[in-house]
């Protein structure tokens, strides 16, 4: 096997990680900023498909017309040259002073509208250099303090800001779903929507469900401790997994965005087994970012090894499937009927008085230390 | 102030709050098991409103029919005689082997189905001791490798589970309504509706939402150092706070169920506030229980110690509420017109061209500190 | 590779690891119990070396002096029959009501002494079996609420037992070195000598030192999300090592005492590799139990996973110090010499004076991506 | 009460926590710099007693030698001006990109040199200005793979490092203590000397371990769900709590450096008293800062009430041990003959036959309930 990717794999990043200048709370920066041009051309050498960005990734926060005008220019003649392409954008509405207290959950109306302004202007950049999928991750949506704002308002805050979105984006006519990134802390004490949970019910409130789905990242829910396959698989479930962010972390620490199964390749092998099983067919992104001792030549080899380590746990995951021994488990696991009991009064009251011998429930081997024992030396390519 | 509780303030235990013995992973029990009759006059002595129970609390799996009867008359004696009430019930689906790969979620289609009988007839107890609250924490829905069991199919059986009971609860014409307890982990590796989030979310998809809300427990979401506020504000911002679970937790670790307040009083002072504020209506539920170094006088101080501290801190809310300065404070941060900004063609178009002053709105003092030094200060009784 | 264990990969397992039954806070037992003599065959069967137990793991606390006699006799012919020896031997100091609030540091002199009274009856049953290392796991010293506990007498108190029992082991004239087990909460809310550092300083205010070293397990650091491999370095650094629990666990959550290598198989790589590469002499003692899914096949094939996945990782560990571009890397970040600067004034003075130039000492690529990436293909067996 | 802090309090803040500009990882600056001149004075307004800072808080990295001594000059007329004083300094070994692989356990030797040399200069200067106290907080000692450092390597190299800098200051002449400062994680992966208990058995290795102690920080402790009191107990016993870091800290998150007392004013309760009750001589540092949201007003807010939460807490603790309730249940938890049991053979030997009554030993209520109780309403001020 060679774990070459390939445009099919559809291998995203953004220019922020592999142009992460390795700043960190207590550190200068460790690397020079590249353009986005360069970096485009970075992505391109590794094999990227697509590369993604905040609006001031692309566009400094304080650029003239014009010269947004020239770094989009710049920006889609390399673009065509490499042949990557734009699959998503975002709004940063986290890093200005002005978003110090959150952006559309604000205390402040001047600095929600100005959130909304900045958003309308950085999805029309989205679009027009191609983003079919527009992330927000609300970062500085949260508190320190519960003294200082009140959940419900800020809920109801962050529902207007998106319905006043979804319908910016049919006016235009834009060609463009959303996909809310949860995250539980960090930069903030709290952030509301913590998890992929808590964003999934918050979309079923808004005008436009059908338009905005789930960006989740593995990095966001294991900070908290959380499964992150059983969080995708909600989000599957529901018809919401829009986009994903792939990196690593360890739970319970600072959000380390490492390279993706850098951490926990097991957890990542059922994440990417999940994938490609159910099919999912949008972009494989890497929100991860280099080692600060690294220089670009670190950066390339990260960037590499994500996208390597993804194929190498899909060719697991097809191994997997096919080992006759976990096939047999996983058939001898799921025997007997199991189409679901569909509801009548009968069936109600015939299963109500059904005896049952609970003990011979109880006694049953299940064999799930074999399964996982197997699942283990697939992975450590020992079958 | 007294803080003495009253019918008023719609405090409940479970049978297995006082009841509990004292066991846990390392160590026998510390407590005789007192009889249910005997817990209830226990909870009439300590004050509290209702008792709620499992249908093993009352009756064992193995009582005969006979038995059960004479059981459920004495409860419901002791019931009369002391003044309480039974808002809630649930189903035990975790103790016996049989659930021990899950309920409704387990591999085995006969579990499943046992998992529906034993919860048809643990709801008919309920509702004829008066439940009007029906308790779902899946405790044993989940698995310790993703190797057994797909979290999809998982959801799917989950649902399939809940539909069958909603019809049946409506067949039957119960005025009852059902509460999912969502919980990340313990006792199984990773359990299904890791969080109110996740349990919310699941709701919009079942056939009946409006039948079905949440049971939060601050343990279950502080395990997974989420700020368990923000979930109950979303919950109840969706009409779903149908029940809650008070207790108390250090996040991390495995799930303590300490009094509540024991561990942070001050993310307890937001809860109460909370509940205050918006006018909820239901069951105040203890569900924790004593330390394992207390007979039963060191049992009623534990529950004694539950209600005096709500109500402590619910006296702080009303000091809070109408506090000068603390309302000063929030009327400067409040400043401004808050009211939404109503999407039209037109309006966007003038906000995506109106000009901010990033700077002046990044440089503005917001006074959190300030705020939640004199919540703080209130919450220490030095205001 | 065949990965079979052999005696001299001193695979040693407790009787409570492939005895546990499967009890936990909220479920029964779903195993039966086996007596010692059937886990000591069950323990052969699996290719281990060797059985370590709790005092009442093999002689129940209510035995009269002629079972302990009895018991005693059948185990160890139990021992010749297979050729199984006894490495380490502990007491249980935290399942009986007794010990509630402590052993060593209980508040009641009298537990403290019937505590030292139980230990030096099991030392001597230990030493009787042929146990050299004597394990304290102190999962009772602790507290739920710093109110009831002064944490500098409960210090003293901890001292004075183990010099006292330090005394009674050289008097008595044992071959026996004593190893404490850290561990920073449950079943206690918080337990004292939190960690591996924690216990290494204590150590050092003993009486006798030179006969007290460590006992980590990994699930007891990995609860607290700290890094064990730097604690077992540290340890063996200190010439502490005198004993280690191997199991999985994932951070920040209830202690899970998985099976080896079942949640992350990377860090339990970097373990191994240690432990091999640094020539660590003793038992490779498995702490953990089979999931309560399991009949006693279950167990059997959990224990045979946790020594084929340790051997795995050792074969993989001698990869990684055979590969050729790892090595270059490692030398190449370690170029230079290497030596330590030794301090004398003029040294000191040289030194102060030197000009470094900061700017290149920062540019450097240190090329750890590459390295841990190379790592991740050595585990995933696809180098 | 006033709650006015006084000299006598001896209440320290670093120049870099009311210096803190608030950047964060996903933020710029939301306040302008100050002068350390500035910043003095604006501790003086605030009634702090001392200062302390890190080399290049003062003087910056590029400084000329004139530069320096004018800075030098300037910022001691303030301390002589206002009152203040300096008792206590450090190296920024952390900030500089040469310093990205760690200072004293680089693999580069190099920057190890350099990061010596940088070190023998911030104590000249330190004890220039009057510290006594000197703190070590290794911030890039550690990995974010363990391929890329040796452990033990590491541990020794910090040896080595601390060994000479103890030697510089005895060559020297100063009057000046060392203090360890560890922290699990952030912004390494992994930080070596993870714990206060790993920095204590680490500084019994060291040539001159009497010069060298703990300087324990809440925040870095409660990062990993540790009991801070209990480390701090730890060190206290052992003669190491040369100095100490006050602020506050969710468990499981990001290094959140807030206010004292603003997380959780319980446990820091247990601590202010635990300092009172001990006779604690040195600084109370607070090494937090301000909220992003504020400007300079905000973080004078900020720093007085992190004193001011001190001194509240110390009069509960006054409050505490003089309350009649609580002096009984202590004196009936602390009954019975509290010596310890010397050993003597004969000792031992009558011990081991003496016959328990273990049921009787565990029937004991302990009253803890009621005790924690207590201590929670002593903190909500409604004793």
């Amino acid at each position: 096997m060679s774990y070459t990717p390939s445009p099919a794999d559809k291998f995203t990043f953004g220019l922020w990680t592999v142009g992460n200048l390795g700043r960190d709370p207590f550190g200068e920066p460790v690397r020079r900023p590249l353009t986005p041009v360069e970096l485009v051309h970075l992505l391109a050498e590794v094999g990227a498909y697509g590369v993604n960005f905040h609006d001031n990734d692309l566009v400094p926060i304080d650029a003239t017309p014009a010269e947004r005008e020239q770094i989009v220019r710049d920006f889609k003649a390399a673009l065509r040259e490499t042949g990557l392409v734009v699959p998503m954008a975002t709004t940063n509405l986290f890093s200005d002073p002005a978003f110090k207290d959150g952006a559309f959950t604000s205390n402040d109306p001047a600095v929600r509208a100005y959130a909304l302004h900045k958003t309308m202007r950085a999805i029309d950049l989205g679009v027009e250099c191609g983003a079919t999928t527009y992330v927000f991750w609300g970062g500085r949506e949260g508190v320190e303090t519960d003294a200082a704002k009140d959940p419900v308002e800020a809920s109801k805050r962050f529902r207007e800001a998106l319905n006043f979105l979804c319908a910016y984006v049919r006016d235009q006519g834009y060609d463009l779903r959303f996909a809310l990134e949860p995250k539980p802390n960090e930069p903030r004490g709290d952030i509301y929507l913590a998890t992929v949970g808590h964003a999934l019910a918050f979309i079923t409130t808004l005008d436009h469900p059908e338009m905005v789905g789930l960006n989740p990242e593995v990095a966001h829910e294991q900070m908290a401790g959380l499964n992150f396959l059983h969080g995708v698989a909600q989000a599957w479930e529901m018809g919401k997994l829009f986009h994903i962010d792939l990196n690593d972390q360890a739970p319970g620490r600072y959000d380390q965005d490492f390279r993706f199964g850098a951490v926990n390749p097991k957890s990542a092998f059922f994440l990417v087994k999940f994938l490609e099983d159910v099919g999912y067919q949008g972009s494989r992104h890497f929100d991860a970012h280099a080692y600060r001792t690294e220089s670009y030549e670190g950066v390339k080899a990260f960037a590499r090894g994500c996208m390597r380590t993804y194929l190498i746990l899909k060719e697991k995951a097809r191994q997997w499937n096919a080992d006759p021994e976990i096939q047999a488990l996983l058939a001898e696991i799921n025997a007997g009927d199991q189409s679901p009991i569909a509801y009548s009064p009968a069936t109600a009251a015939a299963l109500k008085e059904r005896s049952f011998d609970r003990h011979a429930l109880g006694a049953r081997n299940l064999a799930y230390e074999r399964l996982d024992q197997l699942t283990v030396e697939v992975l450590l390519g020992v079958r």
